[in-house]
C-alpha cells in the first residue's frame, strides 16, 4: 500500500515514465463565435500523456512516449515537434492510418470537441515496447487506448508485463462517451481496469461520467470500492482528496492566477511523477503536482515552459 | 444508346438533379511550406456532389443534396452554407458520427490529402430518399460512397430504384486508394459498378489508378469493355475522348486562363447536366460542360459564382 509519508523505491532503471496513448493534433479556431462561424484553425502538438512526457523531461525525467501516428504531414510534424524538445521518439510508431486530430469549437456556449480518431489506436505491443517496459520505474496511460482495439489488447499486455516487472501503473480516467468504441459499454471495461493499477487521478468530472453525479467523499469511496489502491480526486479550484483507503488527506490548489486551464491536470501528474522519482514522499509528490499546475496555470498553452524543481518548491513552498 | 446528337427525353419531373456522397469539410493550409510547417488551416464547404448541386442551382436546375453530416459544428456549417444558397437540405442526413474532414497540406513538392471519413459513408436509405428517387431526371454519384459500409448498401438500393424510375445515373469514379475500406479490394468493385451506369466520366488519373497506365484510347476502350454506356474520358488541358462504343469524338477544351483547377472537373459535369435537362444533344452538353468548367478555371474555390446558361453559351460560343 502506498502511504503518504512513504518515499517510494524504484529499481535502478534507465527510463522514468512511458507514456502511453494519444499524441494527436489539436485544431483550435483562432477566433471565438459560435459553432460553424470560425474558419480559421491552428493546429497544436497534442495529446495528453504526450504532454505530461514533454513536461517530466522538462523536470529533468527520463521520459519515453509511446504513440502511434499515422504516415503522413500531421505525424511528421509531431514526432518533429518531440525531437526539436530533446524527446526520445524511438517508441512513436508510424502507421498506415491518418494522424488523429481533435476539432475543437470555441463557442460562447460549451466548446465540444469532434474527435476523428485513426491512427493513435493502433498502438502495437512490440518487442522493443516490451524491452522499455522491463527498463522503466513508472507508466501512464488514459482511457484513449483502452477504448478501442488493436491498442486496448497493447495496454493489457502493457499491463501485464508491468506487472511482472514491478513498474508503478498510473491510470487517466479521462473517459469521454465519444471516445469509445460505437456499440460498447465502457464503464464496465473502465471498472476492471481500475483495480489493475497503482494510482488513478479521476477529476470531478471524469467521476461523475462514469458513477452519475455524487459528493467528492462518496466518489472517492466508489473508487476504493472497485479495488483502487490510491486515488487522488481533482477538485479543479477547491484543490483535491487523496486517499489510499485507510488515511484520507485533503490538499489545497496553489494556484495564484489563472490564465488558462489547458494541460492543468497534465502539469499535475508531470509534477507527481517528479516528486516520487526524486524521493520525495507520496504527500510532498502530490504537493509538487500542485506547483507544476499553478505555474502552469499562469501562461497559455497545453505544455508550458517550466523551471526548475527547485524554482518551483521556493516559489510555492512544498 | 446515348447517341451525341439525341436530344434526352426526361418525364416530367420535379428534381434534375440527386446527388448522392460526400458533404465535407476541406481544412487547406493558409500558408504554403513543407507539409508539417502549415500551422494556419481554413475550413471549406466540400465534397464533389455537393460542389456539382451548388453549381446546377446557379445554373437554373432543382438539385437535391443526399448526404450525411455529423450533428456537430461543423456539420452545421455544412448546412448553413447550403441554405445560404437557397439549397434543399433535407436529405443532408445528421448522424451520430463527426462530419468527415480532409486535411490537404500545401507542400511544395506534392500535396497530400489526409482523410477523416466518418459521417459522410453513414448515409442511410430512406423511405424519403427513395420518394425523392421517383422524383428526379437524374442521379450522380461518386467513390465516396461506395467505398464503404453502410454507404455503399445505400448505392446499391439507389441504383435499383434510380433503374425501376428510369432515372438517368452518373458515376465519376474518383478512385483513391486512401479512401477505400482497409483490407478490401477496391477495383473488382468499382468495375462491377460501371456495367450499371449510363454516364461515366474518369479522369486519366482515375482510369490509371483503376487499369494502370495506358494511352487515352485504350483507356477509353477498357471501360467500353466493361460495359460502360457513354463514357467521358477528361484529359485536363487537353480536352476529352468521349465514346458510345459506336462514335468517338474528341473534344478540346474551352479554358483561356487557368487561375484555379479545383472544382473543374466538379464544374464540367455542372455544365453537362443542366445541358442535358435543359434539351441540347449529348454533344452539346458536353460543350457546355467546357464552358462552365473553363468559366470556373479563371476563378480561385471549388465553387465559383456562375453566369447564366446564356451568358455562357455566348461567351464560349457553344
Amino acid at each position: 500500500m502506498l502511504h503518504f509519508e512513504d518515499t517510494l523505491t524504484f529499481q535502478n532503471k534507465p527510463i522514468d515514465l512511458v507514456t502511453i496513448g494519444e499524441l494527436l493534433i489539436d485544431m483550435i479556431p483562432e477566433q471565438y463565435g459560435d459553432q460553424f462561424e470560425a474558419t480559421s484553425f491552428r493546429k497544436y502538438f497534442g495529446g495528453s500523456p504526450s504532454n505530461i512526457a514533454m513536461n517530466v523531461k522538462q523536470l529533468g525525467l527520463q521520459p519515453v512516449v509511446a504513440s502511434a501516428v499515422g504516415n503522413d504531414g500531421l505525424g511528421k510534424f509531431l514526432i518533429h515537434h518531440l525531437q526539436q524538445a530533446n524527446m526520445d521518439t524511438s517508441h512513436v510508431q508510424q502507421v498506415n492510418q491518418s494522424t488523429s486530430i481533435v476539432v475543437v469549437s470555441k463557442s460562447t456556449s460549451s466548446p465540444v470537441p469532434i474527435f476523428y480518431r485513426d491512427a493513435d489506436y493502433h498502438l502495437n505491443y512490440t518487442n522493443q515496447l516490451e524491452k522499455t517496459l522491463s527498463q522503466t520505474k513508472m507508466i501512464h496511460f488514459s482511457c484513449w487506448p483502452i477504448s478501442m482495439e488493436p491498442s486496448r489488447q497493447t495496454i493489457e499486455k502493457v499491463l501485464s508485463k508491468a506487472k511482472e516487472e514491478e513498474v508503478l501503473i498510473c491510470f487517466d480516467p479521462n473517459y469521454h462517451p465519444m471516445i469509445w468504441e460505437k456499440g460498447e459499454y465502457a464503464i464496465p471495461y473502465i471498472k476492471s481496469i481500475i483495480s489493475q493499477v497503482d494510482i488513478i487521478k479521476p477529476s470531478e468530472d471524469d467521476a461523475e461520467r462514469l458513477f452519475g453525479k455524487d459528493t467528492p467523499k462518496n466518489q472517492l469511496a466508489k473508487f476504493l470500492e472497485l479495488g483502487a489502491k490510491f486515488v487522488i480526486l481533482t477538485l479543479g479550484k477547491d484543490g483535491a482528496i487523496a486517499s489510499n483507503g485507510e488515511e484520507t488527506i485533503t490538499f489545497s490548489t496553489l494556484a495564484d492566477k489563472v490564465v488558462d486551464t489547458t494541460g492543468a491536470g497534465d502539469a499535475f501528474w508531470s509534477g507527481l511523477y517528479t516528486g516520487l522519482v526524486q524521493g520525495q514522499t507520496v504527500k510532498e509528490a502530490i504537493q509538487l503536482g500542485f506547483a507544476v499546475s499553478a505555474y502552469k496555470l499562469r501562461y497559455t498553452g497545453a505544455v508550458v515552459s517550466l523551471p526548475t524543481v527547485a524554482k518551483l518548491k521556493e516559489m510555492y513552498h512544498v
